[in-house]
């Protein structure tokens, strides 16, 4: 008997009672773990593999140009250090006492949001979380059913599946629009069923940099509401917004909260920050959903981070949030970076969109096999993530937390491969 | 229709299709928020309400004796904050990106461990989590089906039948030995059935301050491995252990995971540093578990924790784990706080035992109402938790994180009441 679960397509709902694993012909009694976390391995299987592969050997190379998964190559903004370590100074006996939420970091976070988006966001309504993932966490289990559906954008970030199945929910993969990557209403729409619990929105979007256009938001809304009214239970909209604050161009992020009442706001500081070690973000309750669904709310999601370990964000992160608040990495910076990382791929032959918002660039690969290409730039010391692992098939995913010099270092590796390719 | 939820008794499975909520004669539909956080909300009810009600106010009076909660009532331990600020410290560009597990921090943990133990503990079978809270969540929900039962004690600390319900499982409350607060292995072995998943040892007990005997621990392991082959499924022994290194008077902290090797072992730094506002803690696949088992777990806690929030503990907590290793809170000032208490207390005509370990005192209530004593303590500015809030009706449940000087000052407080209720 091998008892190691491997990739089996299997539903989360089919191994509830029997317990098995079916590979092939072989049935496998499962009893080791539970059948949640082996399909939200699965969820994950794609990117795990491919991040254990990268990892296995001896890591990168000190000159390698990480452009794989967002996470810091350049040195952290001292005003992020510097507020730490002026909050982790106690300024009373009770400091590092048992904390759900502070107050002061509940008010500025309502306080910002309410300015931003000219309503009157309630501190009462912000939960303070440990980070983007935990507040889609808190979300997630605060309002699905075992078994609902929640329906994602494909492409996506690579943890919704997961964090669905974590949550004992069903997800339901929707893909964005072909070739502009707006949101595909009808594809929706289609999607909906009685056990709808959750859409989720992520704008501006991850991998494509696509913000979404007011009126798509307002027409979801109205697909959304009816179909609340239909099965006479509210559909919520979860809008994932960890880069509402990476906009270029003049761009303004468009929240769907602003379309749809029932929505759920879910932040993380890690991107803007870029410190993504450090756990801090929030989840805020529309400001137009009403009283009474929010009051339940806020116990429900207050109990999800209780109940799923005591996951409020650490004290002194909560402390520093007002001074937080303030930081960002240097946008225009940034947005340099992109220009200059766009037209150098253009000028050596790439095919690729120029993103509204977040920190990515995804270039056609220039074979199909992405994965083949992207091994072949790493044999070149360049890093990056093949479409295929980001739901992307036939592109590639570029993080532009590179640094200048990964930049300027990748751009004639990038030019030499699709050079090869041609020949 | 009143969609407000209110106490209802109601089992979580009941609820799954109906999504409805009995009260009384009156079937409330609950379409707003998701029943099986309503049900850990039941859970929680009692502590909650307690809680909201004793925060209602304006809150203590500066000069309150605070016996509820085991929060800290003393300057935080300086090493604690000097190695968080060391830690915050970047030392490279990486500094704040995503951590999963430190390598140190895993090394630090299970060579301590092993020194404790005379066992050998693998840094791949350590899981830092955020705090004991977090490690319970990632053991519960690495193993359980839904709806599988996970047998707990009562008395018992207020949150395990909340974070089994938040993992979807099953509390089954087993009483302590009445009198002695020994295991009741006669109990345990009655509410074995085929859906048990995990049985709950908590040593040294909060709050009777029992360090459970070796011989009592081996009698459960037999059961377990019995009620295993039976049903052939494992069934674990989930340790939750924070109090280890909190024992007096020569006492050893025995774990079960000395008698049983599927053992999970659940610690929290948050008590030994008197810091549970920072979250870390960490679980520990028992070193005798065998090692097909332990592979499957490792991922199954993993995916755990990356699906319910990237709830591994933060960055700096991470980095700084080996310096906080070697701290603790004066255990031996404890111990004569614990005296001081105790020879008062009985002085003044309380019955209470004498903890083998933690930080707490459950003297009985002179009344059997013990909500009502607690009240009238609080009148006179010492707040002490109500036995009912703790699953132990009929005595009082005092914290020794409170200061010295309170424990003064409350003194002349308890012998006046206790006179009080004879006359």
């Amino acid at each position: 008997m091998d008892a190691t679960p491997k990739s089996s397509g299997m539903a989360f709902e089919e191994t509830l009672d029997m317990r098995r694993l079916q590979q092939g012909e072989c049935v496998v009694p499962i009893a080791t773990v539970s059948s949640r976390m082996l399909a939200v391995t699965e969820e994950m299987r794609t990117v795990m593999d491919f991040a254990r592969n990268v990892l296995e050997g001896d890591g990168l190379a000190p000159d390698a140009c990480d452009f794989m998964f967002g996470n810091p190559q350049e040195t952290p903004l001292r005003g992020f250090v510097d507020a730490l370590i002026r909050h982790v100074e106690p300024q009373d006996v009770h400091w590092f006492g048992y904390k759900k939420y502070d107050a002061l970091a509940r008010e500025t976070v309502a306080r910002s949001l309410s300015q931003a988006r000219s309503r009157n966001y309630k501190p009462d309504d912000i939960a303070i979380t440990a980070g983007g993932f935990g507040a889609i966490a808190a979300a997630l289990l605060a309002v699905l059913e075992v078994g609902e559906e929640v329906i994602y954008p494909r492409p996506g970030w690579f943890a919704y599946g997961a964090q669905i199945r974590g949550a004992a929910g069903t997800p339901v993969a929707v893909d964005l629009a072909p070739g502009t990557y707006d949101l595909d209403l009808e594809r929706i729409e289609a999607a909906i069923t009685p056990r709808t619990r959750v859409v989720v929105v992520n704008t501006p979007h991850n991998p494509t940099g696509r913000i979404f256009p007011r009126a798509q938001l307002d027409a979801l809304a109205d697909k959304l509401a009816a179909a609340s009214e239909r099965f006479g239970k509210v559909i919520y909209l979860l809008a994932d917004e960890p880069y509402a604050r990476l906009v270029f161009d003049g761009h303004a992020h468009i929240s769907p909260a602003e379309s749809y009442p029932h929505t759920l706001i879910a932040y993380s500081f890690g991107k803007t920050l870029l410190a993504p070690g450090e756990r801090l973000g929030w989840l805020a309750l529309g400001a137009d959903m009403p009283e009474a669904d929010r009051i339940l709310l806020r116990e429900a999601v207050d109990i999800a981070q209780v109940s799923h370990g005591w996951a409020f964000a650490g004290r002194t992160l909560q402390r520093a949030l007002p001074d937080l608040e303030k930081l960002s990495i240097d946008v225009a910076a940034l947005a340099r970076r992109r220009d200059r990382m766009v037209e150098g791929l253009r000028a050596a032959g790439y095919d690729l969109p120029v993103p509204e918002g977040t920190f990515y660039l995804i270039p056609r690969s220039p074979i199909p096999d992405d994965m083949a290409f992207a091994a072949r730039l790493a044999t070149d010391g360049v890093w990056v993530l093949p479409g295929s692992v980001a739901q992307l098939p036939g592109r590639l995913r570029i993080s532009l937390t590179a640094n200048d010099g990964m930049v300027e270092r990748s751009l004639p590796v990038f030019a030499r491969a699709i050079r090869e390719v041609a020949a």
